[in-house]
Order: C-alpha cells, then sequence, then structure tokens
C-alpha cells in the first residue's frame, strides 16, 4: 500500500475505521466477571478492552508485535538546533542494524520484533525556514514508507524515530497544528542549553512566519515542516488504522506526526495509545490536546520508540490478566456483601 | 530465620546493610558511556544503577524474581470496615493457589515465581478499637512468616497481601506512625461508599485512642494496630535487607508496614522501589512521607502485589538496556558537539 497523491492520503484520514463493537461488549462482560473488586485493575481494564475492540476478539492477544523506527535527516540542523551533529543520525542507524542502541534491549525485552526504516538519509530534508522541508513527492513517498512498514498479522505497532534536529521539526508541527507560542513546545531536546534553545524558538517562529500563507491541510503542514520520519509515521498510523492494528506512540516527536492529522479529524487518535510521557516540555501539552493520556512516566528523552517499547510490557500484562484471570463462578469467590 | 524476639527485631531495625558503592560507581560509568545522551533514559538510568549496588554487580540482572503474596483476617471487620465479607480472603488464597487471581496472570507475564504465605487465617487477629491486634508472639510469628519467604539467591522480591479489612490496618498505621487526621489517610479499600468510609475513619480513631498511650515502637504499633500480613511485609522487608534483595512494594497496605519501621530508621526504604501508586488516597501520601517515587500510576487498586509485579516489567527493561547497548565507542557513534 502506498500513498501515491494527496488525495488517497486524504480520503485514507476522512473514512476512518472504528473498533468492533460487540468485541468490546465481550470483554467488558467478561471484565466483570473476574476475581477483583469491580474496576480495580482500572487502566490495565482499559487496555484489554480496547484491543478487543481493535482485535475483534473479546480475549485479544500479542503473537505479533513490530516496533517500526523510521529515521531522516533535517535541513534545518544548518541553524543550530541539535546538541549532537546530524551525522549522528545515520550512525545510530549502523547502531540499531547491529544491536547495540537502546531500542534493541527494549524491544527484545518486550518480545517484539524491530525494523528499521532509514528515509533517504542522504538527502537531508530543505531547511523549512526558507522552504518546504519536503517537495509534496517527497511527502507522499515519507508517508508510504510509514504505510509499508504496517503489514497485515500484526498485533500492535510502535512507532519510532531517530533524526537529529526533527524536535525542531515537532515542535514546528505542533505549533502550526494547534496554535499558541512557540516557546510553550520547543524544549531542550537531546539536551541544548538554554541559548540553544532560544535559537530553535527563533528559528521555528521564522518557519511558520515564512509558511504563513500556506494552505492549512495536513499534507501541506507535515510537508512544509516535517520531515521524513515524521511523514512516515504519519503514514504508518494511517495504514495501522486501514488494518485495525493498534497502534503505541513514543515521545513528543513520534506525537508530533498526528498532530496535523487530528486537527483534521480528531477520531484519528482512537487506535493510538500513548506509551510514555517524555521529560521534553511539550509532549504533555501535546498529549493533552489529542486527549491521550500516557501508560508511562519515566522522564526518559531518547525517542528511537524507547518509551513506546517499554510500555508494551504493560499492554502484554493488562491482556494476560484478561485473558487468564478466573470468574467469581469458576473460582467459587464471593462478591460484594 | 526468624524473629524470635523483640531485640531480635530492633537489632535488625538498627544495623541495617548498605549497597556496594563500587558496583554503583562501575554502573554510573557504564551508564555514561552507552550509546544515547547522558540521561535520557532517566528512570531506567536509577533503577540498573539501584539493582547494581544492591546486588553488587556493574551489569545487574533477574535470574530469578519472586513475588509473596501474604493473606490474613482482621477482627476489625465486625465493624463493617470492608466491602466484601471476610470469607474473600481465604477464598482468594484458593484461587491463587489454583492460578485464577490478576497475580497468577501478573506474576506469569513477568516471569516471577510466586508464593502464597496465608497466616492463620482461621484466627483473625483482635477487633483493635478494644485490644492489639496481635500478642507480641504472633507479632513475631507473623515477622517471622515475611522473613522465611525470602532466601538468599532471589534477585528481587515483590511483596503483596490479601485481607479483606486491611485497609483499615493500614490506615491506622500510617496514621500513628506519621500523624495527621485519619480521614487523611484512609479511602474506599476495595469499595466502600461515603458512609463506610465514615465509618472506617471513626474506627480508626477509636482504636488510635485506645492505643494512645503505648510505646510509639515500629514493634508496638504493627503488633497493635496492624495484622499479620502486614506482620509478614514488614519482616520480609527486613529479611530482604540482611540479604541484599531489593524489594519492589505493591500499593497502601504494603508501603504501610514500612511506614513503623521507616519512623525508627527511614533508611529502611534504602532497598525498596515503589512498583505503583494506587488509586487509594492515602498511598500518594505515604509515599510522599517515605521520599518514594512510585514506577507506575495505572490507578489500580487491587493489591494481592498486582501493581509491583507489573512494575517488574519496567525493572527488566531497565536492566535489559543496561547491560545490552553498545558503548559510543564500540558503535563508533558521536558525542555532542
Amino acid at each position: 500500500m502506498s500513498f501515491a497523491s494527496i488525495d488517497t492520503f486524504e480520503s485514507a484520514l476522512a473514512s476512518l475505521t472504528r473498533p468492533d463493537g460487540a468485541a468490546i461488549a465481550a470483554a467488558q462482560a467478561r471484565q466483570a466477571q473476574l476475581t477483583k473488586p469491580a474496576g480495580s485493575l482500572a487502566r490495565l481494564e482499559e487496555i484489554a478492552i480496547f484491543f478487543a475492540g481493535w482485535q475483534g476478539r473479546e480475549r485479544p492477544r500479542i503473537d505479533r508485535g513490530r516496533v517500526a523506527v523510521f529515521a531522516g535527516n533535517h535541513g534545518i540542523t544548518v541553524h543550530g538546533v541539535s546538541a549532537f551533529p546530524a551525522d549522528v543520525t545515520v550512525q545510530m542507524v549502523a547502531n540499531f542494524r547491529a544491536g547495540g542502541a537502546a531500542i534493541n534491549a527494549l524491544a527484545k525485552a518486550a518480545d517484539l520484533e524491530l525494523i528499521i526504516v532509514p528515509i533517504d538519509l542522504d538527502t537531508p530534508t530543505a531547511d523549512f525556514t526558507v522552504a518546504p522541508a519536503m517537495s509534496e513527492a517527497e511527502c507522499l513517498a515519507a508517508l508510504s514508507a510509514g504505510a509499508e512498514a504496517v503489514e497485515p498479522g500484526l498485533d500492535l505497532i510502535v512507532v519510532g524515530e531517530m533524526g537529529i534536529g526533527n524536535s525542531t521539526a515537532a515542535a514546528a508541527l505542533a505549533t502550526r497544528s494547534f496554535g499558541g507560542a512557540v516557546a510553550d513546545w520547543t524544549g531542550p531536546g537531546t539536551g541544548l542549553d538554554g541559548a540553544g534553545i532560544a535559537r530553535k524558538i527563533d528559528v521555528i517562529e521564522r518557519a511558520l512566519q515564512h509558511h504563513g500563507s500556506a494552505p492549512m491541510t495536513p499534507f501541506e503542514t507535515l510537508r512544509r515542516v516535517g520531515g521524513r520520519e515524521i511523514g512516515a509515521i504519519a503514514g504508518a498510523i494511517l495504514r495501522a488504522r486501514q488494518l485495525g492494528i493498534p497502534v503505541v506512540l513514543d515521545g513528543f516527536i513520534t506525537t508530533s506526526a498526528i498532530a496535523p492529522l487530528a486537527v483534521a479529524n480528531p477520531d484519528i487518535t482512537a487506535h493510538c495509545i500513548a506509551g510514555h510521557c517524555s521529560a521534553e516540555p511539550g509532549h504533555q501539552k501535546l498529549l493533552d490536546q489529542l486527549g491521550l493520556a500516557p501508560l508511562l512516566r519515566l522522564d526518559m528523552r531518547l525517542g528511537e520508540a524507547s518509551g513506546g517499547a517499554v510500555a508494551v510490557n504493560i499492554i502484554r500484562s493488562a491482556l494476560a490478566a484478561h485473558a487468564q484471570m478466573a470468574t467469581f463462578a469458576e473460582a467459587a469467590v464471593s462478591g460484594r456483601e
């Protein structure tokens, strides 16, 4: 599946599938009978019911879960918006492939397969203070790269990213999507100091001014101030929805990919779980805008799907309790007085 | 190992072991070299270093982790302080043994062995509004039952409880230990309504008044307003400290077991991780008093070690990243500019 045209993308976003209501009802009925005070597993119960709906079965499971890490390079790095050199993107892709990065260990610990999708790392996006980051064709290619990373048969997909400079793109996407001051969406990323953050804010303000008269459509926002890996995440989220596959979001940058889509159709978040709220200050604000409550808050700020992968362990626990617990009748346990 | 006398217990609490400083330093040095921005795994890094200290090795691991669920019955239930009948304690112990409870599924999902330790369920503690919940001998037996559940060779132990009525004992322990209004420590437990909570507060106030002139020692507080399973948790925590085994705490009741100990020696929490902050309102307050930050907040309120067992998944992820990641030098990744 690919997004061959802007129309393909916009049609997909306009016609979102819904979860299976019968499976949700069956899962809710099961939860009410399990040997625990009603509601006492709280978020774990919600997760089980959510997965029941998207997987269309009373007892959902994760036989095959995937982490997809998308990587892209950013022309905006010429302005010194990152604490690390742009070379690190390609070096980290090599590290992912060699198995040495955090996500390798964290995906393995959560029993998830891992795919790495670098997108044209030799061709950074344009400096978006003076031009759109991507041409229309480049943005469609990025969306399609994301869609191709999702395949039927997956029970869950965790999306993540690597791209030096991409927290600048994420803050620009969030501001263009939801408004407010650039400073409220902008943070240290991998470790900028105060002067670096001020520089980053200035770059984003200039970019938003430059693109101010362009249409406020999801596609134009993504291609003008996004990045290839961010476009790919948007494509993956949309493709997963078509296939009814639940998505676990990672940090601020991953979440920013959904922002322009949610402005056009807020229901795009319905198959998504926020895995982790990161230490990047704009992330909580973005989750609030999207109506998503994160499973974890561990102050992580790494990206590369790390927070999402850790969150899958919570999901596995939720589905295990839902599937394996005895009912009050089976266990001969008394109910409330 | 058993707590044969009050003196044995008090001596153990007065002479707590410390973690291995060299292992901590080695783990910190390793973290600084791993391929990620310094500090970007945040809580996961802290966990790895904490386990390095207590396990005495640069790369800690959990080959053998145990969940111990202690169960006791409470005379205080005659006052209608629980939404469930007291029979449920013994019924749930049978459910644990048959494999049908939440903790069975959650322990399995976290690859933990599970032991169930019911303590004299046929003999509820005394109604502590009019007498000490336990005699000295009964309290020592409870502490010893906890200690016996911990054995050398464990890499981690999760402590949890089952006991209809025990959130009343927990609130009494917290109030007697840390002061403040009973109402601030008292919540719905398994599901009391407002009138039930008011009744529970009244019961606790009467109990604290009855025992007001008794010595404010950890032992007297535990035996007067605690319970057998709570005493066992205190004993298990103390024994784990002697053996250098990290402890993962579960919810409000489990955490209340450490409260009287912490008043006498605040360092008792140093080998403990708060797995989960529960929906029971007093739990956050108790964690604040103890200086513990929970790994998870999933609104769970079940007890039976459920929150602690789920948290072990986060610990496994933390240790996996720490042990398996490549260093900047190994992966030829550039550092900060």
